[in-house]
């Protein structure tokens, strides 16, 4: 088996609503077509598969991002590109697994929260605003943006296409992914920021 | 990157004492000398990175197999062979990994309670039998053998370094690992069963 890529680890973070999965979906078969191997841990396949039972605790979602932290390390030390597309909102827990992983990308995912609230595809930031979820990141819950992540994608001037190219040239630059030229072609590149995410991880 | 093998989970199952950790410690390095990559997730690992706050009733015993089911699958379907060094007594849990993963071969490390007992390096069977543990599998706990096991381990009769043998002479029939004569060749091929586990999971 080869692969083109070595691997490491892709770190969203951002509010509910700002378009990490959005990013993900045009970032994997960009990834793939590349011949990297790939694997996503979104909030909903880690609450499923990891964490379930936590809470939105402080405590509980420092449990979830060293637990996603964990299953990144041991993918990307394995020439698996992971991404971990959570809201992982605490600054500390974000460089205890760039401590840990080392070939860390860090990728803000940057947006206003009036422009999550305006979004508000499922429905959740109205809730919060209403006490009707408690903890919710950015409402009633503490969001840390980073200092210096190696990429940010502004949602509200960019398109998703755009922020995941943004993020395979850094790939590139990082010496992650070989350099390639035809950066034209790529598949689904009429998508907006669609905001599936069920995430509040 | 390359690697001369194909991804799998060599699923271990057997009674804390049986000498899961310690074929384990064999089998890494005969896997390494071919190229393989290679991921350990014992009972010590996965209790403190995957796992922590679970406790050994039925149902936490069966999450924690699960999360170990996800991260293997997560590895071997990316060219890893995946490790998983747990007691793992349920047989309906085993077969629901063995589903998910497919690439699984399942090691039934085969002793005798009386033996562990016997063995009981850590004193915890001295204890389970006091009462001074609760769940404690072969004592207040149930353990179910697999009934087609891939690989079964005697390790009454035989030495860790034939166990950890017979595991790799098995990955070559099935096609993960490529064939190899120089099989008299073993580093710490000295070594005895030494139960070091802190497993109890």
């Amino acid at each position: 088996m080869t692969s083109p890529s070595r691997g490491c680890t892709i770190w969203f973070t951002g509010l509910s609503g700002a378009g990490k999965s959005t990013i993900t979906e045009q970032l994997v078969p960009l990834l793939k077509s590349r011949g990297c191997k790939v694997e996503v841990l979104d909030g909903d396949v880690v609450r499923t598969n990891l964490s379930k039972g936590l809470g939105f605790s402080k405590e509980d979602r420092d449990i979830n991002i060293r637990r996603i932290g964990f299953v990144c390390h041991l993918l990307s030390r394995n020439g698996v590109i992971a991404i971990a597309a959570a809201i992982s909102p605490y600054k500390n827990l974000r460089d205890e697994n760039r401590a840990l992983i080392k070939d860390f990308v860090e990728v803000y995912v940057k947006v206003s929260l009036e422009t999550c609230i305006q979004r508000d595809v499922k429905g959740l930031y109205k809730k919060a605003l209403a006490g009707e979820i408690k903890e919710f990141t950015g409402v009633s819950d503490p969001y840390e943006a980073p200092d210096h992540p190696e990429v940010i994608c502004e949602t509200e001037k960019e398109t998703p296409q755009e922020s995941a190219l943004k993020i395979v040239h850094k790939l590139e630059e990082l010496g992650y992914v070989a350099r390639r030229t035809d950066d034209g072609v790529h598949p689904k590149s009429d998508a907006k920021f669609s905001f599936n995410e069920a995430a509040r991880v």
